[in-house]
């Protein structure tokens, strides 16, 4: 029991520099969701795995945290059936519940189970950790957090355009300049129909994403290979070629896909969507980009991705457009729209950019050195008048050396040490020192407030 | 899969409001820790199996939720092993990680495993689930908050009085009026050792208990029948009528105590403790109970219980001084004091006396009808001037009939319902209709924002 202690790999402690800047950055989303009208939800840590299961593909069954049984967890298994049991067959015999894998799952199972309380369209934001028995490695985590809004109940594009809106706030609010890739389930479905090969859809997303590393002419090779014919191949130059502006790109869409029914549909909501959000004002880039194919079996309509325009760190949040959340759990028909921030990258895009607030890692304003219970007693009167004008205020809790109490408000980069000694006490003054300039004044209890709610420079 | 979903048993689904209000306490707590100084941690929900067992107790063991190891976690243990295996030896092989039991074990951990960057005396607060599993009954839950805040690395008794002013802070914003009740390890001790009984400590601690209820005569007759000598009753007797104001009560302790080394120390941080907190301001009603003892083999000095002036719940709040918080984990002699609040019981205190803020059950301020795709467009771009406000404001996805969109804004108590129709358009101007007096004006946009901004009566 004396071995250092240790937690689980693919987890993570944080301490209070770390949670105040994730704080931060939960806070500015949740904000920015509530502006919007979103409502915040909590669902259980744990759900039944039969509402798990099944949801993720074979891969994602596998990766979810099973928790095994409280009690007699073995009752009701002969020793026959134990011996012969392989692990997977056992797992459900012996775990009930397994560990949230996602946001969306139990959401949808939240919009089943309690439909009859919910005003529809419901709009709900949820942040919460989620936990994957995934390979940990650099940046991919084995508990760790998503930050998801969803628009159920309605299919309208004004959805889209709030969504839109709301990933563009966040980020200004965060500093953090982005690019927002745009494309429609509906516009890759009339590619594929009008080269007549659905099949090979995401042989041709995938190749259009490549042509800015390879160039045209190497993606038009790869698709022969893949197995285009060269007919099938020269139908996709105009969109392989596709470029210029939101305008230009829409305009040769739309005259590529005017004949495919559903092709031309997705690009007149692409361009809906796009005009609206531009007519009210997006700071963020916007692009139209057909190579954008992701969660591709999931998605029926819109399709969001957004990259950090001087970070290159992949996508730091997404979403887009489903038509069926809910038919898995024996409710279909409920169509909606969703986005998810991805806070463990936005993390390090902040950190990289070096744009975390200066107060996000200081939580203390004035550190009261300690002089002695009568001093300490007075201090502790003042503090309560400061943090009724709400600053962060301690004392330090022994009559220690003033080097090692100020060794404190250095290494805690408080701003403000605060002394009341025996003059201060018969004056009703406060001696403060100001940690960042070196500068001390003595000053009364209502100049030091000011003071000390000024900014630091 | 069609079957009708749900979640397990003793957890629970917040929806819109009880997440609003739930978000109100815990904001308020947080608020109060970051004001005296107390930085957020967060640890993994999931621990080492090794970091949780044996920190309980037998009882504690057997309610941790143990995680399935992931992958092929019956390799190593042969098929002899796997039938004789108890479910308690079989645990232990196929599960390495458990579900977070309280949050003041995975902080020791912490501190052991981070010391090397923590600055002492470190003031710590965290606010995270917690998984038991209990048996589930009304208020007992499997899965819970708490929120903990704890000072370690200082004997210093300020920690208490700061521990005690952020009680006090807490409740007043809440709005709930309290008890403090206070005692001392080293009092219960005295008392012990006064009547030359220590092992009928927890005997004496539940007699005092019942005073109240069952009076004097009736509680020493019971603890005669528990093995005390008639002696040992009437040196008791005393203790047992202890009453009056917080000073006389300190006084007859002191005086009874005066023999014993440990209980008058105790009583003389009892003292110091009530004395600084009376000096500094409290609103809440402090009481010296020497009857108090939760957690003892756990508390070395005070301890504090809070309970709800005008709600009989039992304790929402309360905590204690320890000496020996990390010893378990190889780091002996680091002692602390913490307080924890109960957010669920505070949320039924709220609830019974009617105390939540209003807008903390409403998000959404304005609602826009919708007329038709332009005067939607015009909506949002009036609705980003309102939201750079603050103003929390949606839009009807739909231009569905007029009484369907005023029925969402009724089922939702959005106070405001704005539209923007072809007049309103051509003028720049909004209608408003206040919902709650049903009275409509047509204003600018300014005078709208000012409108809604402003409390509804």
């Amino acid at each position: 029991m004396a071995s250092k202690p240790s937690i689980p790999k693919g987890t993570r402690d944080f301490g209070p520099v770390e949670s105040a800047r994730r704080q931060y950055i939960f806070s500015t989303i949740s904000d920015v969701f509530a502006l919007f009208g979103f409502a915040r939800i909590e669902t259980p840590a744990v759900e039944n795995l039969s509402t798990l299961l099944g949801k993720y593909g074979d891969e994602g069954d596998r990766l979810i945290f099973k928790v095994l049984n409280s009690g007699d967890y073995l009752s009701g298994i002969d020793s026959e059936e134990l011996v012969e049991a392989n692990c997977r067959k056992l797992a459900t015999r012996i775990c009930e519940k397994g560990l949230r894998y996602d946001l969306t799952v139990p959401f949808a199972r939240f919009v089943v189970q309690h439909r009859q309380e919910l005003q529809m369209p419901f709009k709900r934001f949820q942040i919460q950790p989620v936990w994957r028995a995934d390979r940990p490695q650099k940046g991919r985590y084995r508990e760790f957090y998503q930050c998801d809004a969803d628009v159920v109940g309605s299919a309208s594009l004004l959805s889209e355009v709030e969504l839109l809106q709301m990933i563009d706030e966040v980020f200004s609010r965060l500093g953090i300049r982005i690019v927002i890739h745009l494309n429609n389930r509906k516009v890759l479905a009339g590619i594929a129909r009008l080269i007549n090969a659905p099949e090979h859809l995401t042989d041709i997303t995938v190749a259009i994403d490549k042509i800015d590393k390879i160039g045209i002419d190497n993606v038009a090779e790869e698709l022969l290979q893949r197995g285009l014919t060269p007919e099938q191949v020269d139908l996709l130059r105009p969109i392989l070629a596709l470029d210029g502006s939101i305008d230009e790109r829409l305009d040769s869409l739309g005259a590529l896909l005017a004949s495919t029914e559903e092709g031309a549909e997705g690009v007149s909501e692409l361009r809906f969507v796009a005009d609206s959000v531009r007519a009210i004002g997006l700071r963020a880039e916007l692009r139209i980009d057909p190579s954008l194919a992701r969660g591709l079996d999931y998605y029926t309509g819109t399709i969001i991705e957004v990259k950090a325009a001087d970070v290159a760190i992949g996508s730091i949040s997404g979403g887009g457009r489903y038509d069926n959340l809910t038919g898995v759990f024996g409710m279909p028909g409920i169509p909606g729209v969703g986005i998810s921030f991805g806070a463990d990258r936005i993390y390090d895009v902040l950190a990289a950019l070096d744009k975390f607030p200066s107060d996000s890692t200081t939580s203390v304003q004035v550190m009261f050195a300690n002089f002695g219970p009568a001093e300490a007693l007075e201090s502790m009167k003042i503090m309560k008048r400061m943090r009724a004008e709400g600053i962060a205020a301690e004392i330090y809790p022994d009559a220690a050396k003033m080097k090692k109490q100020m060794g404190r408000a250095d290494a805690m980069s408080i701003p403000f040490v605060a002394m009341i000694g025996a003059d201060e006490m018969a004056q009703g003054t406060i001696a403060l020192k100001n940690m960042t300039t070196g500068k001390q004044l003595r000053v009364s209890i209502d100049e030091a407030i000011a003071l000390i709610k000024k900014p630091v420079q």
